[in-house]
């Protein structure tokens, strides 16, 4: 999916919503442990339950990778499931991955090959720089969304980093990121909990989509975001995981999930129009 | 294994080469696939030929993953094969995973659980932190191999910056992560590339193994890499990954495998020597 659909896409669904798909079998409601797949069941009920009101689907390879290869195949499935809503969804593999550049050419194969996942998306760690991140920008239509500003505690033990250029480490990533990609085949992770920095972060990435984690269960605030984040085209994707799949651990858990999904939404439009992106 | 048994295993197998399973079915000898699994087959043949050389193995995870659910398997198999040299060998997951805690949590799980693929040890990325990091620690006598410096090109990109302190990122890496393991659970990832960068990083970390890719195809030299990184208990755990797996493309693969493991086996010996390990 380019810029131009996923604008649209945006401004349809008046909605910049993404769903975390991090599903943990020890939380999803216990009722479902009776089905012959129970976290496939819980993934097309939740995405039955937003997909009006949420843009993108994000899963988090972890929650996956950690049952082992029947987690791949909930994977494969999910991401089958999401086929039908083709044009309506856009896919990220939360999986930060980054390594040298013959091993980020198979990761990029994994994740964004037709012949594999096919994700329109995967999250890319910066670390090892240029050849770690260039590899998944060889796919047409398709997105790197770089770490650059992290949502968890752990942001402050590098990311902060004042360098010698009187920047900080995040910065540098941002400013280093923008000679390997542009705003059509590059987005930035930046967490709900640092939005403050959202507004120095605009000035050197004006047009790339941000991807925002945080908002709810981490204690981010969307106004805040909008509000230093927004641009004209919207140029914001908010996740909510946790505060989405676990809003009821009871038989009601879609309906509430959905109840969460429109309460995100009304929110999302209001700043939308606030903002003058609708 | 603990550090006492890999010191032993080193002393034992007068070794401390790794080898790295990046097996890719391209560059595998075409006669192979004709076999019902070629890559399976493949890392068989190359374990037996090198088992008595080498100490450690480390699958790549992106050459099995871009194979898709298939790969994993083999992954798998590959790993229940190694289990037949439990005691005799060392198993790195090349992972280079890394994200917020409740998610690492989840990959530690994937990677280290005996439930799941029961690795000796993980890379790690530490982009974003202690919490990213520490759930991998809960391992009793398992392993995180941090990045630090790696070996590719992009490493001058943000690991070499100088940060305000006037250290290199990959320095304050080094530094800070010390709080969170020590020389009994974290190794670190330093490439051969940088080999006159080992006499000052064993200033900061004078205990702890390193794990150093880009000998062979990358370039880097092991003697040299001796002569900066050894301790008195080696310390090091040298990488070989192209220059084993397709020594030749053609049915002597796996002698030319065994050649190449034996030549780096004999150089190991008398470095281990002349540095008084053994």
């Amino acid at each position: 999916m380019n810029k131009k659909e996923l604008i649209n896409l945006i401004k349809r669904k008046k909605s910049f919503l993404c769903v975390g798909l991090d599903t943990d079998i020890n939380k999803i409601p216990t009722h479902l442990l009776k089905e012959t797949n129970p976290v496939l069941e819980f993934n097309k009920k939740i995405i039955d339950a937003t997909i009006e009101y949420a843009v993108a689907y994000k899963p988090n390879l972890a929650f996956y990778e950690s049952m082992g290869i029947k987690g791949l195949h909930i994977l494969e499935k999910t991401m089958k499931y999401l086929d039908n809503f083709k044009g309506e969804v856009f896919t990220i593999a939360d999986a930060k991955r980054g390594d040298i550049g013959n091993t980020s050419q198979q990761y990029s194969k994994a994740f964004l090959s037709k012949d594999n996942y096919d994700f329109d998306a995967i999250t890319v760690a910066p670390y090892m720089g240029e050849d770690s991140v260039s590899p998944f920008l060889n796919y047409k239509g398709k997105w790197v969304i770089l770490l650059a500003l992290t949502s968890n505690k752990g942001a402050f033990d590098f990311q902060f980093l004042k360098t010698e250029n009187n920047r900080c480490v995040y910065e540098e990533v941002l400013i280093k990121s923008k000679e390997w990609g542009n705003d059509k085949n590059m987005m930035y992770v930046v967490g709900a909990t640092q939005a403050e920095m959202l507004e120095n972060i605009r000035k050197i990435v004006p047009d790339n989509f941000l991807l925002v984690p945080g908002v709810g269960a981490q204690g981010g605030s969307l106004e805040e975001v909008a509000k230093y984040g927004m641009t004209k085209d919207c140029g914001l994707l908010v996740n909510a995981s946790r505060s989405i799949l676990y809003a009821s651990n009871k038989e009601d858990y879609a309906l509430k999930a959905k109840e969460e999904a429109i309460s995100m939404q009304m929110e999302m439009e209001s700043l939308l129009k606030q903002f003058e992106v609708i």
